[in-house]
């Protein structure tokens, strides 16, 4: 059934959405082979300081701190320029492709009309901020989500549970209630406020569907329902009719067709005019089925500057600490959790631009290493324990199962003797620990994981993968693909187009095979557990409470930089 | 009465022994003035790898790891070529000089026949490693240490709480104990063992005087007596009579001439036969009259890689904490009071030669900054708490107060904007702080400090000094002599003259002027009260039982590193 009329294969496009770029590939729907793929950099990248004259004219507004914004013409010139190149590299004949699917970062917001022009196209908002798509990590909306989480544990909100206690400054409704309270004229005109996630599925199909999961993870929708305008009310009284008039839409299961390609679509494209093009989706939670993952129990942690870990369970089990739980999160019919660690490859990125010495970096040179790459080789030669380290892994807060963002590092142990090489394996370890943590909520809520799975840049380094088993004491694989989140879109198009029933059959077909397996070894296992009790020791200690030292320098810290920002910034 | 009968000046040499040299310094006994010095480095230097062949032969035994010897022929080479050095450089008639003082590292231990002579000059001992000077920082009598505590705690004995209830590896009963343990050939053919500080004094003048300051500090020696033979003979019988046999002889107090220049040492030094040679003593603690700092509550700091505060009091108070409390130890007729941070200086030596990364390197040297400059400019520049750091100075053990050596560093509230410098910032803090919980300790005690001298090679890091008077909330003064112990030795030797009538009436004429004078900013005071509070939570917590996981982690690492370590050793 995934040949063609005349004999040939047939093929689908998966389109991953990142945050600097778009890469397309294209995939074979028989089995999933990986045929060819292009990247395409965004024009405008992540607008961080003004926006850009080509868009805003030459008096382009200069942009507070904390914000990130895109341009969203960039998302269709990826279609324009990736697609048409993956499909070259291919090398096949394009009227054979039958469906496409996308997936991007999230929460990333566009504000829209109703027929899906984005604000920043109109002249008259073409200069506006508030008007352009706010990035997941736009973070100036954090004074609403601190009123939206502290409105709701007043009120006893029943859906604030399924978000661990707190909803993230980067979703929809902090993003939503910062558009309205500064820029109240962009809100006004406003017709939706759409997921990039689906608005670059409407851009091809010409139909609005909200999917699943980011309407879940990102939209606060539980049980059918959003939070009431009452409570919407109490936030902000123009906020109440948000849901009703902004957000609200048709929901669609992850898999299925949102609607099929345009004639404007396909001319961008090259590809078939009337294919199928899926309901929209989530980088992380693609690539579940991309890794073949999507069975309860089976963990996956998508490993890069942060980790976002993705798992199926049956029923619905409140996990504390978890970033969501949302039925039909990750594939229809089960419930999909997400934690996560939002410092990972961002902490060993830090320590060795700021805690590396020169003679290390002339020795990683001379060998013609990266500088992660010698460490990593010299922290192997170590036995465990062996550097006297206990690093806690919060330099960038901590998600899960803390979820305070106001958390900071810990490193205890250091000596005179002490060498960068002891310090970067304690990090390593560090994020090893946070998410046996994870792991240890799942199994203490009744969700347990029974096999782990990572995608993700960081899959490269051996040591880190090992320590990850032993620390967990899971087999460990690795995803075989090294574009899991371009596949994992892939097999969702497939789904859309019918060739497979659901994703999880059409994970089991097209997903990939690991890339290498790594099993715990037993006396690693135990030297790793006395270990990771001082962790935890040293996680309740600073994180439940006991000291809040952290929280205290955290405000200390804002208070003495005050004056200085004051100062830097022009009244 | 500071004039020759032939109405020119007198003058005293003052020579300090360090761990590598010897620094002679010509001082005019009216008023202080340092006319001229030399320094001498020790040929040896310090022996930690192998004896030396000139000395041990062709076969130079090997030394075992935590070893620190040196060769006593070296110090006396100091007299032969630093002092007439210094005359030279002064421009004096040595006819003027009319005494000689020393002071020198501590607990430094000599082993000898009854006639001075050291046993590695015998013939028959040269090549035995204990036949040699055992130096402050030879380490490797800590199973003898743990032993000499163990049964000084087990036993009630009362000398144990006047050193903070920790007698050190380093001191003379330990070294001793090591000696009798491990080579009781030498140790049958010892006479004396005796501190170098005493030893010099005795090649000088010809008796064997030993001075109050390592009598008390070093040797035990309280309230008349040493340790009970009892206790000795617990500890192993053949050190039942260490005290009587090799140890106890006649006490010298501070200032006393110990005897009279011999013919011998005056052909060494050029000086005039017969002018007096002061009691020996200990850098740290002569520096205390160097800095005028001699009376009750004038705290003096020796801040270098560690630091050392002495201080004098009117009565005894058992201050917890303290390395020793001992009476007219640093000058006579007060009780003088030690105190100590195992780790200062090498611990901003460490983050500098392991934490600081190329582009700072190039930085600073592009501006002809030494890196520690040049952090200590880019960390002069924050408001007190920005940088949103804590830290534990304990990379090298904690003396005072909690005297435990298997502590170590903390760092809390790192983040991956945290730079270089604001984790120097933090380290140079820590330490601050670890001063502030001694100072507290004094004064909880009912020994209040009034004042607070520097001196040191750190005394030029301007930053360090404001942190300083800033988190002890105590004006602070440095020391105006670059060379303080030499000066305060220099001092000994006018009192030994009878040009003073005591070291507290010459400290006052001879003693430098301070440097500098730090003020506690008012703002400033209150900033750091309030980092200091979490430090003291830190420090509690992890330094008096709540959380004893850096102890764990050193067994850990202990436990870790020891299949290396066997595989590294032949047997």
């Amino acid at each position: 059934m995934d040949v063609t009329a005349d004999g040939t294969e047939n093929f689908v496009i998966g389109v991953d959405y990142g945050t600097l770029s778009g890469r397309a590939v294209v995939v074979r729907v028989r089995d999933g082979k990986e045929l060819g793929s292009a990247v395409f950099d965004y024009p405008h990248a992540v607008l961080t300081d003004a926006l850009p004259t080509d868009t805003a004219g030459a008096d382009a507004a200069r942009l507070p701190g904390d914000w990130a914004l895109q341009v969203p013409n960039d998302y269709r010139d990826v279609l324009r320029h990736a697609v048409p190149a993956a499909v070259a590299d291919a090398g096949i004949d394009p009227a054979a492709v039958v469906g496409i699917a996308t997936d991007f970062t999230a929460c990333t917001m566009v504000p829209v009309k109703a027929d899906g022009t984005p604000l920043n196209e109109l002249p008259e908002f073409a200069n506006s901020p508030h008007a352009y798509v706010k990035l997941w990590r736009h973070h100036a909306a954090q004074p609403q989500a601190d009123r939206i989480n502290a409105l709701g544990r007043e009120r006893g909100e029943e859906w604030l549970p399924r978000y661990g206690g707190l909803i993230s400054s980067e979703w929809e409704f902090a993003k939503g209630l910062q558009l309205l309270e500064e820029a109240p004229e962009v809100y006004a005109a406003m017709d939706r406020w759409v997921e990039a996630a689906d608005w670059i599925v409407w851009q091809l199909c010409g139909n609005y569907v909200r999917n699943a999961c980011t309407a879940g993870y990102k939209g606060i929708y539980q049980d059918g329902k959003y939070p009431s305008d009452d409570y919407l009310a109490a936030l902000n009284p123009g906020f109440r009719d948000f849901v009703s008039s902004k957000l609200e839409h048709t929901i669609g299961r992850l898999g299925d067709a949102a609607g099929y390609l345009t004639a404007e679509a396909a001319a961008w494209t090259g590809l078939p005019e009337g294919i199928a093009v899926a309901v929209g989706n989530v980088d992380a939670h693609v690539t579940a089925p991309a890794a073949r993952a999507v069975e309860p129990g089976q963990l996956v942690a998508i490993m890069g500057t942060s980790t976002c870990h993705v798992m199926n369970g049956a029923e619905l089990s409140e996990v504390p600490g978890m970033c969501g739980a949302v039925d039909g999160g990750i594939v229809d019919g089960l419930w999909g959790y997400e934690a996560g660690q939002s410092g990972v490859g961002d902490i060993f990125g830090w320590f060795t631009g700021n805690g590396v010495p020169p003679e290390y970096h002339d020795a990683a040179a001379r060998r013609g290493l990266g500088i992660h790459e010698y460490l990593t080789e010299l922290a192997s030669r170590q036995a465990i324990g062996a550097h006297g380290l206990i690093a806690l892994d919060w330099h960038s807060g901590n998600r899960s199962v803390l979820v305070d963002h106001e958390l900071s590092g810990v490193i205890v142990g250091q000596t005179l003797a002490t060498r960068p090489e002891d310090t970067y394996r304690a990090l390593l370890e560090a994020t090893a620990f946070g998410t046996r943590t994870i792991v240890d909520a799942f199994r203490d809520s009744g969700v347990p994981v029974r096999e782990f799975t990572v995608a993700g840049g960081l899959i490269k380094n051996q040591l880190l993968m090992q320590i990850y088993a032993d620390v967990t004491g899971l087999p460990l694989s690795t995803i075989g693909s090294t574009q899991g989140p371009a596949l994992g879109a892939a097999i969702h198009a497939a789904v859309a187009a019918g060739h497979y029933p659901d994703v999880r059959s059409a994970a089991v077909a097209m997903g990939a095979e690991p890339g290498a397996v790594y099993t715990p070894i037993p006396e690693n296992v135990a030297a790793y557990e006395e270990l990771f009790r001082e962790y935890r020791t040293l996680h309740d200690y600073f994180g439940r409470g006991a000291n809040e030292v952290m929280h205290r320098l955290k405000a200390i810290q804002r208070r003495a930089a005050a004056p200085l920002l004051s100062a830097g910034v022009p009244a």
